[in-house]
């Protein structure tokens, strides 16, 4: 157990992505391959069903596995041996019929994934659904936009929380996307041609996949790992707009700022008065580590020929972190928004009347130089009657199309195709 | 210029990327804007003429923006000065009306991305081709297999050809994607809310985005990065494929295999006889610089509030890098592949008895434990009568489904569907 | 040129990182090469007279050597066919006289690492003094310490410029150790045994290095990449310590903080109010372009047998970037910080009360729990009497150790061994 | 336990890296803290004594400290109130006295690596021994030099060993620097001022580090990351350099070249007939890994203020992952080194002829047109007499420094400062 992942990934999330997570994955690979080559009639459905019953993941010793696997530089080799010995008699030679290490490997990858995507959803629905009530509740409450760092023009919380809205529903699109039709099964054999199935090679796959309920490729792909890297992809993009929101939380919580207040929690060890938006940390934690998951993934897109010397076992934990880890800047994110506290009084008052100089320029054709250097007060008192110059410095007034584009967002996020 | 990507991209496309490519986009940008405006009324129709025939990007000064561009942190305010400048009179005030700088800057990211994606997917295409035509020829041609670098059974070239092609399809079909759905016209204005276009914000938005044939997106993008992320991760992920191809292909050019060899040229400063497999350097480093330019992609995924400090300017030329040395990757495996001269006798004299010794175990039922450590054909000629030996040693006759395999990504190939 | 890197690389730097940088360091080394040979006996002096002479960058076609350049993969092979032509005669043949593409490229990039070191170094020193003068003058300047963006305990702003000088310091003493240790001549012919230069082999490298006034490696290091690794962690670093100085200044320089203000300029192209402190912003995209650089030169450890596949390819572009933009990073650093305003009093305002509840639990002995949810000041009033309760409340006197670390920075600067 | 560092990492590297180890060395900073603040006088002698008893990690529940942490964003606040609740009495209070989490995890972190480093030291020591003794035993040892693959000029197995030598002592020689030097304890209170060790502070710090035997850093460093960085580019650096060699084995084992052979294991779960160069891949997939984990700790240089929002917790585990799989790396090739055959014929009749077409050029003085497209004997057979063909093409005959050079890398190796 690794010190951060312990404390930043849901507990549920961790075991499914966990080495026992693999293992079940594997054997659950190695049971729809027995029963596939049975119903092509590749092997013996006595033997597929003694297999089946074999592949109960607790009887393996895990510890084990890794200490053998470290001789074949995979825990398949020696996992096929404890499962021929665990079967027994004459159905043991049909165990990991005609697969090679790669297609178990990289078909309980699948399985991780998809398991693992299902937990990471859930918590990224419930941000997007956050996200969506404070668009809706917030819609005009008027506040500071920020460019780099410093107050723009005014805007509203409603659109800053439809802004992160949008960007939740693309990326879960993509990660909806990925799930439904970019996990595949992997069987091809010792090197992609199933030369070990003879004549039942393609039936077989096929049978395999859907015993598995995972798309079947057109290629066997051990060798081509572009659905690998596009995972990697859409974690990581994941990943990055849930800590953007986390940064912009942490931010309006600065002490100065006061805008919003993370939920309660979030102590120090030392000083009593904090309340630290420790869901933003968590989540910028991840994201940075998820960016560095993804892109152990994209580097191994070169492989060497049929299997990579490395660059395929690199991807093992690094898609394990990706996904354990978006997920936990999921969780993280969604516990900050659900329980954020939105102060709309303090969004106003914090608003410097300087950010309605952009409005002098364009409402009322005032030269920028004459706006340096002095309060824009000044500068509009003297061409404005007093009524207008209230009017002028509403910052409520020069909110264009912040409700409209609210209203859009929330259209949007309706309209995304769901599950 | 850098020294590498000289020597790596084309010309054309290394002109598509550079800083005059992104000023002509800033140009086309504001000269969209202005006739959007016009057309919804808000700007005089005469000024946005004066300002659209303004708008050639020879007349402005390059080094002297980026000069004055470093005190604004971008190019565009002090190209909006000189641009007010030279159009002179009444419409110079109505020159980037309502827009910011990043609106302009996004929008020639989308034009620069639009120009090199061209260019880029019809390298690809030449690959792809290559990849289908060596599949189709090759279908046939016996090779071995190799794993982890080393042989292990029987396989096609034609097989190990259509592997690349799946794998470029698929990473074409990405392209394709991003290209047609997710290049996106930016116009928020200062900070998204589209203020200083009053009610006509909407109105002007589309129409800009019509102007220029990009995607209208549903909110302004300019805090939401995924698509600048998606576009890089595609990238990534094509140079990656391309560079699988590249170090095969420098494998099996190796002195000792010899099974492929590059097009003539790669000649060494120094040494006569070599031959070297420089498309595979190339597109190796490409995918190499391309992986990093993604990595700043995603991690700029993370903007502060509605303008990064930092995480925005990474972007551009990240962008352009990821952009250029993508097309450098596919112009240089396009050329080798195109050029590759294939050798299928070396093929099969290269294959190792040993590469059978999987069809022993499977066909002829053979305990692993029998074979290790001494030849196999010494193995198998105790069993097998000296016919059966040939046969069983014939690799030709272990190819299992290789050619079903090829005919199948060929037909995956055809399809995906076109432009 | 690249849109960022013009307007945040200073124009000096970036011309001494370009590729004609690289074709002049290229014809040091053929020159350097030439003469060391002559000395030795291995080429007549006149020839080496004759090659040093026509060693005039002026000459060379630089966009020609990149269009042949293609086909090597690299410009040395085409240069030194255009360098022979300009030498003519019999000195021709003695032109790059045993050496091989490699050698004349990597001590390229090491004279282009070092001018570009002490360019970087200059602006690094400027942040170091600057630095230094704000801890100095601000040793006693009570600011609010922030941990998570929270405002923490009581600290001053000497101790926060004294923490960034340590960490300048540091990184300045990197990459001065890598100038001076590890920049080091390349030669060692076609694959690193010097076989072209006979007996002289030693002789030969040994006076190349004296000539150039580069480190004399133990061997060749042309698949031994460990010192551009160094270097490249070395600048990474540095951009990342520069980084750190801007966000912390951006932060503190945000409208609702106003602690400081960076120097005028920064304006935007729309709002006129704005001081956007564009020099954090170039600094940390810089640190970013910077990191990704690194990581490049880091994964080209990996270089196969004596001449790498691509690895080395990639470093070229790698490294030039890495060394412009840590000099940029520095230059807008040392701006930011040599004119930033700092505010004392507005750092005293901020100050929340309640940063002082830890000092309520360790010198008063209050209990956390009573300190939750309530003004600390009501805590405190319930124990202490007015007076007490003021100089309790008073921050200043919850420095700690301040001072005392401000003075041990600034002698730990001054200890740290200069050039 | 994730699935690849159970294979890769030796299970007492993954112990010293894990959680509990993490544990440990927060357990260890308490009881440095307690003892040093009783020196010092700050606490009582018989609290510190009862704190220190308490010490003792096999008490506290790691579990859920992990689950308590989420709240806190770190471990060491629950695991403070854990120990509080075990020391009970008085002596309660004085835990954690005048620290916070942030001095507890980075001290814990230094003696985490401290104890990483040793044992990865020990690994790397047998890596170089094996390289040095490969060098001597095959110092004359005649094989080709390859560059992009192909095969170059000749060289020695000697050499090429040598090479890997002087990468693994240089890389050695860096990982002891940052062990000796940089290896620093953390203590500076909530925020870096040692408030609430009142005047004391300095002392506790010194006393804290001298109780650790860790190094006093000039100032507190939690928001200066420059020695986290340094340690992860040298770990990355030297796994790196290890992944390098296990390449060149790997290239060197391949069937068709059969130079060298890995140690038997790396059986294949299919193939009888595979020695699979386990080691090499292991190697490979663990340097792309640190390379990763190394990005992110220079990414983390980047720190808010006086704690960051994420950039520290993105720490915890990209150190432990440096740490654990550079020390995978290092068995990895130190078994494979230990273990190699090296078959000096096969390497000396793997070398074409056309390797020595450089000498013709040198030696001989034929041009470099001449030797094209034709074999090398044919052409240097119109010029020599059959004995000075024969010694012409004997690559023993250009062999150039090789074995001086060799001597030299021994040499270097002898002289770099031990432990």
């Amino acid at each position: 157990m690794s010190v951060f992942a312990a404390i930043a990934v849901p507990g549920e999330l961790r075991e499914a992505t966990d080495a026992r997570a693999w293992l079940e994955g594997m054997l659950a690979a190695e049971r729809a391959l027995a029963r596939a080559e049975a119903l092509a009639g590749v092997i013996p459905a006595e033997a597929a069903e003694a297999i089946a019953e074999t592949c109960a993941a607790g009887r393996f010793d895990l510890e084990g596995l890794a200490e053998q696997g470290r001789a074949a530089g995979n825990p398949v080799e020696p996992l096929v041996r404890q499962l021929r010995k665990a079967v027994g008699g004459d159905a043991a030679r049909y165990v990991h019929w005609g697969a090679t290490s790669q297609d178990v490997m990289d078909t309980a990858a699948m399985l991780v994934a998809r398991r693992a995507l299902e937990l990471i959803l859930a918590d990224v629905e419930r941000v997007a659904a956050a996200c969506a009530r404070h668009a809706r509740e917030q819609r005009d409450t008027t506040m500071a936009a920020r460019t780099l760092l410093q107050q723009a023009v005014p805007t509203t919380f409603g659109l800053k929380a439809a802004g992160w809205l949008v960007a939740v529903v693309e990326s879960r699109a993509w990660l909806r996307r990925v799930r439904s039709e970019r996990l595949a099964a992997q069987l091809g054999g010792a090197a992609g041609t199933l030369a070990a199935l003879g004549e039942h090679g393609p039936d077989v796959a096929r049978l395999f996949a859907t015993e598995l309920e995972l798309a079947e490729p057109p290629l066997p792909w051990h060798a081509n790992r572009v659905r690998i890297a596009e995972l990697g992809s859409a974690l990581a993009t994941t990943a990055g707009v849930l800590a953007k929101i986390g940064v912009d939380v942490a931010l309006l919580a600065q002490v100065e700022v006061a805008e919003v207040a993370p939920p309660e929690g979030g102590g120090s060890s030392t000083m009593p008065q904090k309340r630290n938006p420790v869901g933003s940390a968590l989540a910028v934690a991840c994201a940075r580590l998820v960016a560095a998951d993804a892109a152990v993934l994209t580097g191994s897109l070169v492989q060497e020929h049929e299997r990579a010397l490395g660059g395929w076992h690199a991807e093992w934990d690094a898609l394990s972190g990706a996904l354990a880890l978006t997920g936990g800047a999921a969780a993280a994110i969604a516990d900050l928004l659900e329980g954020l506290e939105v102060d709309p009084e303090r969004m106003r008052a914090n608003l410097d009347e300087a950010v309605l100089s952009e409005r002098a320029v364009f409402e009322l054709g005032i030269e920028r130089g004459e706006l340096a250097g002095r309060p824009l007060r000044d500068a509009l008192s003297e061409r404005l009657a007093d009524a207008e110059l209230e009017a002028a410095l509403d910052p409520a007034g020069y909110l264009g199309s912040a409700a409209q584009l609210v209203d859009r967002a929330l259209a949007f996020a309706e309209g995304e195709p769901g599950e």
